[in-house]
């Protein structure tokens, strides 16, 4: 027969048993960290009419996305979860309750040039707080608490949550005298980690005619220890401003009533969270040992997330996780706690009898106590049969003889210390339960910075 | 601004949040039921390069699929889960351990006339084991008991496992000398529920020139109430046949003694499942309140899974369910188990203070306990307050006034019976979680027929 040589696309993550054990256990924190602030779960369709997902419109996203037709549709993949998200709460407004609380993992697509660590199809992991007409500010304070728990359950320690205020930005360019190049100077400040102070100067100053003693006072503010201090400073200039570090104040100070350790959170004014779309607070999580990854958690507050389907003003507040691109970071830097279980089974049964229904009520009575088991009947040699619990990292193995069958025992051996002990099925399920209960303490995650 | 009109597409699926909590429900039930018996979870892209997708080629399916150009690349939207496997396994060969038992929950892509109960995007969950070279028998003995235990689990009660084999089928039109006829023959026998016996003999007669007396014989067999005597009967004229009873006495024999009760199974004679694939047993399941559903769980033994990308040998036995369609189905027919919480918290948190620490840290603590925990701060007036968690099933809602914050307690009301206790937080953790693990017993369905 000709064969086709079978391959998978690049750019799309194709995960090994084990390593998919370990990316479901993320998710599966993710679901669970949402779940306990409330959040309600949603799936939209990966497809949309392309009129619907592009409804806004031009920039990057319309070179990247996949779109085709189908019979007279013109439809396209979603790019995101935000613009279904959109679409849903127009469409469906009259049958859901605001504040809108939802969280949503679901896989979105890319067209991107394919390189190393990025790719075309990936999961995001997003929550959104939906407000009917307003929102109140304690969400934007709570949001960075819950980034904060959502990471901290997964197990990674060394990341600093980021935060600043786009009403704070925009008053000071207000301030400055820097409103028309607004834009320009926030893509410009965005670099200062990667350029540095005076390449930025000279940006400012060379590209866009920012006056070098205003370049100055930009910069100072930037970079000063005490951003709070230096914005209650400036205050009683500006409307907008004064009503930013207001906001700014309240998220900060909520911050460690939510718990929030002052270690992994920041305020940082070099932060903006591109140009149009969000108008109050706005963050960014870094991994302090991977400055080069860029933020692993990034959102923010918005006054109008469907104004392209509705005149319903509807504000909120989300932040979004990357997570197949965070999954291929942890992979890559070690961080990936192999020390959990990732095989299918907790326990191998082997019959040694011709007779399979002893082993059968075994497997039987293993599941209802919730043992995840498999029956391996195939006709392989003893040590074959041994390696493929070894191989997969089965933790137990019964053997089940004639004589056990009589004795009403079972031949249960640990795979890890090699112990085995002929026991009663009862026996048998408390020792294997507790062995399972030590190998699944701690989390997914193992920051090897810690 | 010009508006966009929202709307989701034709045959796809988009739940209201109470029905996605209950669909992610039964998932997290097929999940957890699937693990139990020793898969492991897979995830692969939901695009494939079309020379791989359509590797098989031809038929039904191709005319279906969602077929694209992205730059130079040919590309399609899966429309099983079965040949995204086989690449799987033909590619990763070297890297997995056989038996391998996976199982995977995921969208595939139809393109479907759109009409009511059909689906473009459809969620099908699926089991395999594959073996390497060869896999037992028993394999396809303990499939049934899966699929018993995945319905049981969901609650559904009336349902029956209907189990035949190829071998059996392929064998007894030989000894017919119908072999070349045995595709039509099959066909027409499959429509033998839909249009009965005589039509079906007409046809079988008329149209492919099988004798009529054959055509009786046939059809005493297919309607015989001991189809295994019937076969029995039949044995000592041709091998395959032989070894296809065989294969299915050992199937049948084994099945109660994976728990599979008499009235949830039966061999029917009649269920081919397709012409070329499968060559062993083969099942369909069918809710007997509503045979117009037809199988909602389906699948059978296979020789080569991934003969169209390598020179493996690859047997394997697996089932499907189409889970969107089964779903529409349940809500449809009132299968849901509406008792069940579907609200997004368990808990809200009313402050009445005017410092909101008080109300953060009852959240904690609550979360902490593993309490679905929101803080409600909108500035609503009270009725609206309460009727939020009305309108959600939020089961409790906890007041939090100066009183309270004083005595370190908390006003905590049961919405269902309207009770109001000022409890402290630890009363109140008891009381909720001994509340919630009440409204948690049940299934996801509730068979209304029992």
């Amino acid at each position: 027969m000709a064969q086709i040589k079978p391959r998978t696309l690049s750019g799309f993550m194709e995960l090994l048993p084990a390593r998919q054990v370990q990316f479901d256990r993320m998710v599966e924190t993710l679901r669970k960290t949402y779940s306990l602030y409330g959040f309600t779960p949603l799936d939209t369709p990966a497809i949309e009419a392309s009129e619907v997902l592009l409804a806004k419109g031009g920039g990057e996203t319309e070179k990247q996305i996949y779109r085709f037709t189908k019979g007279d549709s013109d439809l396209s993949l979603r790019f995101d979860l935000t613009v279904p998200l959109a679409k849903y709460v127009a469409l469906h407004t009259g049958d859901l309750t605001f504040p809108f609380r939802r969280f949503q993992i679901g896989k979105v697509y890319r067209g991107e040039r394919a390189q190393r660590g990025r790719f075309r199809e990936f999961y995001q992991a997003d929550i959104d707080v939906i407000g009917d007409g307003s929102l109140d500010i304690i969400n934007e304070a709570e949001i960075p608490s819950i980034i904060y728990k959502t990471f901290t359950a997964l197990g990674l320690k060394r990341f600093q949550i980021r935060v600043n205020n786009r009403k704070v930005l925009n008053g000071l360019f207000e301030i400055l005298g820097l409103k028309e190049q607004a834009g320009d100077v926030m893509r410009t400040i965005d670099k200062l980690e990667k350029i540095g102070p005076e390449k930025v100067k000279e940006l400012l100053v060379n590209e866009f005619s920012v006056p070098a003693a205003t370049a100055d006072q930009l910069l100072e503010l930037l970079s000063t220890a005490d951003p709070m201090a230096a914005l209650n400073a400036l205050k009683g200039q500006n409307e907008l401003f004064d009503r930013g570090v207001e906001e700014l104040s309240t998220v900060v100070n909520y911050m460690s009533a939510f718990g929030v350790p002052a270690e992994n959170y920041q305020v940082d004014l070099t932060i903006a969270r591109g140009l149009d779309y969000y108008t109050g607070t706005v963050y960014e999580t870094a991994m302090l040992d991977h400055p080069e990854i860029g933020s692993i958690c990034s959102g923010g507050r918005y006054d109008n997330l469907a104004e392209y389907y509705t005149n319903k003003q509807l504000p909120g507040v989300g932040i979004s996780i990357g997570l197949t691109r965070l999954f291929f970071v942890l992979e890559d830097q070690k961080y990936l706690n192999d020390d959990l279980l990732t095989a299918p089974a907790d326990v191998l049964v082997l019959p040694m009898t011709q007779d399979l229904s002893p082993a059968i009520a075994l497997a039987t009575q293993l599941r209802e106590a919730g043992i995840r088991t498999q029956l391996y009947t195939e006709n392989k040699k003893f040590k074959q049969k041994i390696g493929y619990a070894d191989k997969l990292g089965i933790p137990y193995v019964i053997f089940l003889g004639e004589d056990e069958v009589k004795e009403g025992k079972a031949a249960v051996k640990d795979m890890a210390t090699g112990e085995q002990l002929t026991q009663s099925v009862e026996e048998a399920i408390d020792r294997i339960r507790a062995g399972l209960a030590q190998r699944a303490e701690g989390t997914p995650i193992r920051d090897p910075h810690n």
